[in-house]
C-alpha cells in the first residue's frame, strides 16, 4: 500500500500514457503500424533536438550513444579534448581512453562551471580536433553554457552529452552549430532507459571514418533511419512510449519545459535555503535540472537518503565519487511539477528532522511556492 | 476493432503479464526493489540458459550480443571460422569482417544444415581459434546440431548465436561445454526486443584481451552484475518484463517448454503439407523455431503477405535475401499454443484462396492438431 516517491535524476518519472504505449501488445518492427510510429518519433526527436540534421536512435542506454560518438568520430591514436567537472565527464574520458585517443583533459573541481573561453584556449593549445564536454552533469547540477563553448572552440567538432538536459535546458542543436548531440530516453524525455540518440550535423557525415563499432555504426544507422527502419531489430515497446513521450513534451512546448524546469530548480533552491541547508549546485537558474544539497554537519547523506526511502518511500539520488558522505541530490527532470518539489522538499525536512538536525522547520514548502511564482491562497 | 494476430519470428506476442511488468511505474535502479528483480533474472537467466557461469546482460538488441562476443574475444587480424547457411550467419561474417578478423568463411546453401563434422575439418584446415555458428537459422528454419559441433570443433572457441532458439530448442550450455551463447529478449524468452545476453563459460575468463568495445565490455558488465549492479542505466522496465517471463518459462519447465515448440512446429507441417505446399524448412522435429514454406507456382509471396496484413489483420513474415519472391515464414517461437496455428493456417488457408492458389481446403487445421497430439471430439 505504501506510495513511492522518486527524485532521481534518472530514471525519472515515466507519465502513465507513456507506461501504457510501453504495453501495447507486440507487433512486428517492419510492418506498417510500427512504421508510422518510428517514422513520427524520429520526426519528433528531431523537433526537440531542433536540428534539420538526422538523429541517430539507438537501442542502448544514454552511454551507448556516447560511445557512438567515440567510435564514429575518432581513430586510435587522435588528438581529443575532454572537459572534465564531473562523474559524466569522467566517463568520457573513461571512454576516450578505452578506445586509445590521445586524451588532453581540461579539468575542474566538481560543482564548478567549466568556462568556455578557458576550454577553448585549452583545446587549441592540445591541438584536439574533437572535443567532449558535458551540458548538464547530472553528478553535481552544474549546466555549461554550450552555445559559448561552440562560439569558442570555433571549428573543432563539438560533441555534447545532453542526456539529463535534452528538454529540460535550452537546447539549439542547428543555430548553435553543435556537432554532435547525445542523449538518452530516461531523464526529461520522461521515458525508461534503454532508448539512446546522437544528432550528427550535415557537414560532418562527408568526413567521417568507418565506425570503429558494428552495433553503434552511424553511417548504417542512418541508411536505415532513411527508409523508416532500424539496423537492427529496434526496442519496439520503448520506441511506442518515446513517441507519446516526445508529443507531450511538443504539446508542452519545448521553451515552456525548458521554462518549468528553470522554476522547479529555483522553488527547490529556495526551499532548501530556507530550510537552512547549504546548496552544492549553483544557486542561479543555470540548476534547472538537479539540486545537489550539503546536508548539516554530523549528517550522513547516505543514512539520510536509507531513511526516507526505507521509512518514507522517498527516493532521492546520493552524491556521486567523493561527494558521496555529505552530498545529496533532488532531480526534478521530466515529468515533475511544483507538488512534486513540495514533496521533496517535506520528506527531507522529515528526514532532517528524524536524524536531529538543526533546520528551520515549516518554511520550505512555502518558500518553493513562493519562488515557483505559483500563488498560495492567504490563511 | 480489428484484432491482430503476430506470427513474425521476433518479436514475437508478449504475455499480458509481461507486458504489466514492462507498464510498472519507474524506479531508480540502484534502489532496493529493482536490485531484487535484477537478482532474480540474472539467476533466471542462467537457469534457462542452463549454466553456472555468467550470463551477462546488455540493453541492446540481439545484435549487440553478437557485437559483445566478437569484441570481446578476438583481436584485429585474428584468424576466426565462421558457418554461414542464411541471414544470421551472414550477419556473424559481415560483424567478423567489420571487425577485421581474418575470416574463413564455411558456406552452405540457404536451408541446408551445416554438417558438424565437415564444420570440424573445415575449421581445422582454415587455422581459426574461434567458430562463429548460428543454432536456430531464424531465415531458413534450420536448426543447427550445436552438441555435435562443440564435440567436433573440439578446443576451438565456439560462439553460438541462440537469439531465436533459447526458450524452444534444447540448449544445455554447460553440458555441452559451449563457449559462448548469445540470445535475445524478443523471441522464445517472450519480451519485447531491446535486452540481449551473452554467457561465457568461466575457463575463457582469464584469457580474454581487453574488449575492443567500452558498452559491450565482458570485464566490466560482469564486475557490475556480481554485486547486482549494471554497468551503465539498464532497461529497468523490459528487464522487468524479462524477470516475469522467465519466471513462466521456468515455471511450465524448460524441456516441457521445447516438447512444446516441437509439437508446434510438428503441427504446422501438417497442417501445411495438408494443404499441399511444399516446405522450405526441413520436414524434421528440429524445425521447431520456424516454419518456411514455398508459395505454390505463381503466387507472389510478398503479395500473400500483404494482402494478410491488410485485410485480415495476420501478420506472416517475409523470405529473406534470395528467398523473398516465393517463400514466406510462420513464426511458432515463444507464447504459442496449437489455437495459434490453427489461425495461422486457416490465414494461409483463406489468403491463397483470395489470390486464386489452387490448394486443398478445409482440412490443414485438423492435420494440425493430428500432429500435435491434442484429441479432437468426434463429430
Amino acid at each position: 500500500m505504501r506510495k513511492s516517491y522518486l527524485f532521481s535524476p534518472g530514471p525519472t518519472p515515466v507519465p502513465p500514457a507513456v507506461l501504457a504505449a510501453n504495453a501495447e501488445p507486440m507487433v512486428h518492427h517492419r510492418g506498417p503500424d510500427f512504421r508510422e510510429v518510428y517514422e513520427r518519433t524520429l520526426a519528433r526527436l528531431g523537433e526537440v533536438y531542433r536540428t534539420q540534421s538526422p538523429v541517430l536512435l539507438f537501442s542502448a542506454s544514454g552511454t551507448g550513444a556516447m560511445d557512438s560518438a567515440v567510435t564514429n568520430l575518432c581513430r586510435p591514436g587522435e588528438r581529443v579534448a575532454v572537459v572534465v567537472a564531473g562523474a559524466f565527464g569522467e566517463r568520457w574520458a573513461k571512454m576516450c581512453n578505452h578506445y586509445e585517443l590521445d586524451v588532453a583533459r581540461i579539468d575542474y573541481a566538481w560543482g564548478e562551471r567549466p568556462n568556455p573561453d578557458e576550454v577553448a584556449s585549452a583545446v587549441r593549445e592540445s591541438g584536439a580536433g574533437v572535443v567532449f564536454a558535458t551540458q548538464s552533469e547530472t553528478s553535481t547540477g552544474v549546466v555549461t553554457d554550450v552555445q559559448a563553448l561552440k562560439s569558442a572552440v570555433g571549428d573543432a567538432v563539438l560533441v555534447i552529452d545532453a542526456v539529463s538536459s535534452l528538454g529540460a535546458v535550452p537546447l539549439e542543436t542547428d543555430e548553435w552549430s553543435l556537432d554532435v548531440v547525445v542523449s538518452g530516453s530516461q531523464k526529461a524525455l520522461m521515458c525508461p532507459p534503454g532508448l539512446a540518440m546522437a544528432s550528427v550535423a550535415e557537414p560532418l557525415w562527408d568526413r567521417l571514418p568507418s565506425s570503429r563499432s558494428f552495433y553503434f555504426d552511424w553511417k548504417a544507422t542512418r541508411r536505415a533511419q532513411e527508409v523508416f527502419d532500424a539496423a537492427f531489430t529496434p526496442a519496439v515497446s520503448l520506441i511506442r512510449g518515446l513517441d507519446v513521450a516526445l508529443g507531450l513534451l511538443l504539446e508542452e512546448g519545448l521553451d515552456e519545459a525548458c521554462e518549468r524546469h528553470m522554476r522547479l530548480g529555483r522553488a527547490t533552491r529556495a526551499g532548501i535555503k530556507a530550510m537552512g541547508l547549504e546548496l552544492f549546485s549553483p544557486d542561479d537558474d543555470s540548476s534547472a535540472v538537479v539540486t545537489a544539497i550539503r546536508t548539516p554537519a554530523g549528517i550522513d547523506a547516505p543514512r539520510l537518503l536509507r531513511d526516507l526511502r526505507e521509512r518514507h518511500g522517498v527516493t532521492l539520488a546520493p552524491g556521486q565519487g567523493a561527494l558521496k558522505p555529505d552530498v545529496f541530490r533532488i532531480g526534478h527532470i521530466g515529468w515533475f511539477d511544483i507538488f512534486d518539489i513540495a514533496v521533496a522538499l517535506a520528506a527531507v525536512e522529515v528526514g532532517l528532522t528524524e536524524l536531529g538536525a538543526e533546520i528551520e522547520r515549516g518554511v520550505a514548502v512555502g518558500a518553493a511556492f513562493e519562488a515557483y511564482e505559483l500563488p498560495v491562497a492567504a490563511a
